[in-house]
């Protein structure tokens, strides 16, 4: 059974291809011959059978991710599958399980049995609740890699492309290694005076991953921690690696993409994408934020949106959802949903902008039922229609009571006298 | 007594452009010359007794307004106050009454002698709560500007470069007019086969406005609603206009700003700052957003907070923040602080991406707090402290106890054994 990769490149299109081509309004010709080439990747492990495919990649619909999993002081596998129905409910294009904690095998079973979304981990987090953080170089790494290959997961993060010699250059930051797999890593090399071991081993890495289609996510266990440690040399000796990775990826048939910032201000965003596409041959960029300013802790979905917005406007394919609590503490379900819900306007606004194919649809659609006060409809098209929903339920309650003759056409923000929208309507209509 | 732009052009540094030039971290000298040609404003009625000098321009730091403001289905004067101390608690660099409602004179002579900063109104609310959309053009219309510069407003958005000619125009298209003051302009035009009467007495409100030194902010009757109707013909006309308005305003002494869109896709932000840079003469550029989608009610704080962010690192001097309630009613104290949180965001992200004097100090100051666990210190750094500090309380409340041992050097998204801080701490302790 070869990889979407390597039936695009005997030439066929796969069913999985031919889905992304109709749910993105492009050809199934160049779907299949950007899978070919590496420049699209479609996460579809063979054993996940539930999986509706998605495809990701610089010129398709930019993708949201959501992180979901427990850590070792809270969550269990109720709450682990009531933020995974969370992050579809609220459109998720896919999700990571990054349980650290227990139960993290049969929590990544019951999502892989309900996810019609690709599902992604990060090997080494259970590689070190399983062997413990010192055995991380041992045998438990291929065994959890294979174990979760064959479970059905659809992607993985590995962190193979921070080596011995990137840690000190690191250690000089202001925040040092803030990627927790990066962190894992850097401290079993220092300690054993080893190479990173998921370097070491890629090659066996590639061939479990051919064997079940497993995408490979190059984790970058260096991306920075705050606007000061942005774009150093830590980073792009880094991303420099995985850009050697990626062709070993190309080479054995094995999808890949490539994972980045992290912390970055605005003015170096555009440069930090153009940089993975040099670097990394345009293998899809996935970016988590970037977040603009470190000096926003409980509303970073927001930093990050705000960056992220710019990263997919300038190439990145798709972005990793930040809730939020982070930088405080494991999100609920309700930060599951608010971070969506951020990530997708920041992705949708990117989409309008990158002019994709039907893009602006609904952007249209609500426009022209605002100028006619169809409530009903600017709610369907709503990217979450909930909360406008209660909005003007609660607007309506505490206003003063108007006569039935004024209907709905206006809202409580200028009342019926002020209200531009139905100002406008009636000048149409007289000219 | 002179305005703060004639002060500057006979080489005088007042108070006001010291105060100005000290917050800044720039010389009084420059923001005197800046003054002068009209590409700062330092909106200061002489009647505003309590008020703080803020300087609006390009090459300042970006500035944050916040709306308030009854309208005739809800709002009152101990409701608009408390919305007023949230708008300064949670950082606004100026305040806007937009009241249309009952009462509004009694609540702006409240908000003034509340207010240390600037206070903004758009006079033809007034006008027609008086005197009724009918008579638009008629006397109250001067007597209304004259009142509130008397009574101590800083400044007013006037839209006098919306014309006649511009009408039909404009209700071509998907949207027509939202602006409010635009819409009762156009109508009271069109009904009466008469120009805008702010444009044709131009010159006696430029009297008044140098008499008690209110800045003019040009209001952009045609900003388009919808993204669909951005960048149109209907809205640069008027910015051509607002262009010529700005001369008159420079040559009669007066300070003017120049207020722009709206809902704008994103790739066309860095256009319309450059255009407005280009037919004003670089005058302070005052956007709405501008609304990156049109299809987030409920989240336009969000999508306006995204787009302000790009406008202001393409140069607009100050954001007007948008609220969650926007498109569907009037806010709350609660819908300020949220609003003025992510435009506090948006600018700030602005500001250090243009690497403003000491943008970025807050932001090292909380990434060395992360290092090393300093919660408090992170909390006192925050842009807004309240809900990370209720979000680690909340988190510590649910997790599972820890041995003290642990000290709080960890936070519930990965506990101590996965936190990568603690343990790049270590690393660095021990290299």
């Amino acid at each position: 059974m070869p990889t979407q990769m390597l039936a695009a490149r005997r030439g066929i299109i796969t069913p999985e291809m031919n889905h992304v081509a109709q749910s993105e309004f492009v050809s199934a010709e160049l779907v299949r011959d950007l899978v070919a080439a590496g420049k699209i990747v479609i996460p579809a492990n063979i054993n996940h059978r539930k999986l509706i495919p998605c495809g990701i990649g610089r010129i398709l619909r930019t993708k949201v991710n959501a992180n979901i999993g427990n850590s070792a002081l809270t969550g269990d596998c109720t709450a682990e599958l009531e933020k995974l129905r969370q992050a579809c409910k609220f459109g998720a294009d896919t999700v990571m399980d990054l349980s650290t904690g227990g139960n993290i095998t049969v929590i990544r079973q019951e999502i892989i049995k309900h996810s019609t979304i690709p599902l992604g981990t990060v090997p080494v987090y259970e590689i070190v609740a399983r062997a413990g953080a010192k055995n991380l170089g041992g045998n438990t790494l291929m065994q959890v890699i294979k174990a979760q290959a064959e479970q059905g997961v659809d992607y993985m993060t590995i962190h193979a492309g921070l080596l011995k010699h990137h840690v000190p250059i690191a250690l000089k930051r202001k925040l040092g290694i803030v990627s927790r797999g990066g962190a894992l890593i850097a401290a079993w090399m220092k300690e054993n005076d080893r190479e990173n071991p998921f370097y070491e081993r890629f090659d066996e890495i590639l061939e479990i991953c051919r064997q079940y289609d497993v995408t490979l996510s190059l984790g970058d266990g260096l991306r920075p921690g705050c606007l000061a440690d942005a774009s150093d040399e830590a980073q792009f000796a880094e991303l420099a690696e995985l850009g050697n990775l990626v062709k070993r990826c190309r080479q054995a048939g094995v999808q890949a993409m490539v994972e980045g910032p992290g912390h970055v201000p605005l003015d170096q965003i555009e440069m930090n994408m153009l940089k993975e596409r040099e670097l990394c041959d345009d293998a899809p960029f996935y970016i988590l934020g970037p977040v603009v300013t470190d000096c926003a802790p409980g509303y970073d979905h927001l930093t990050a949106a705000m960056g992220g917005m710019v990263g997919a406007f300038h190439g990145a394919a798709m972005l990793c959802y930040v809730t939020p609590k982070e930088h405080i503490g494991l999100p609920n379900a309700d930060d599951v949903a608010r971070g969506l819900t951020a990530f997708k306007i920041a992705a949708h606004a990117a989409d309008i902008a990158l002019h994709r194919p039907h893009a602006r649809d609904k952007d249209d659609e609500i426009s022209d039922a605002r100028a006619i006060f169809d409530w009903d409809k600017q709610f369907s098209c709503a990217i979450e229609p909930e909360r406008p929903k209660r909005y003007r339920q609660e607007a309506l309650a505490v206003s003063t009571p108007l006569p039935a003759s004024h209907g709905s056409e206006f809202c409580t923000m200028c009342g019926p006298d002020f209200c531009s929208v139905r100002l406008s309507a009636r000048l149409k209509k007289e000219s």
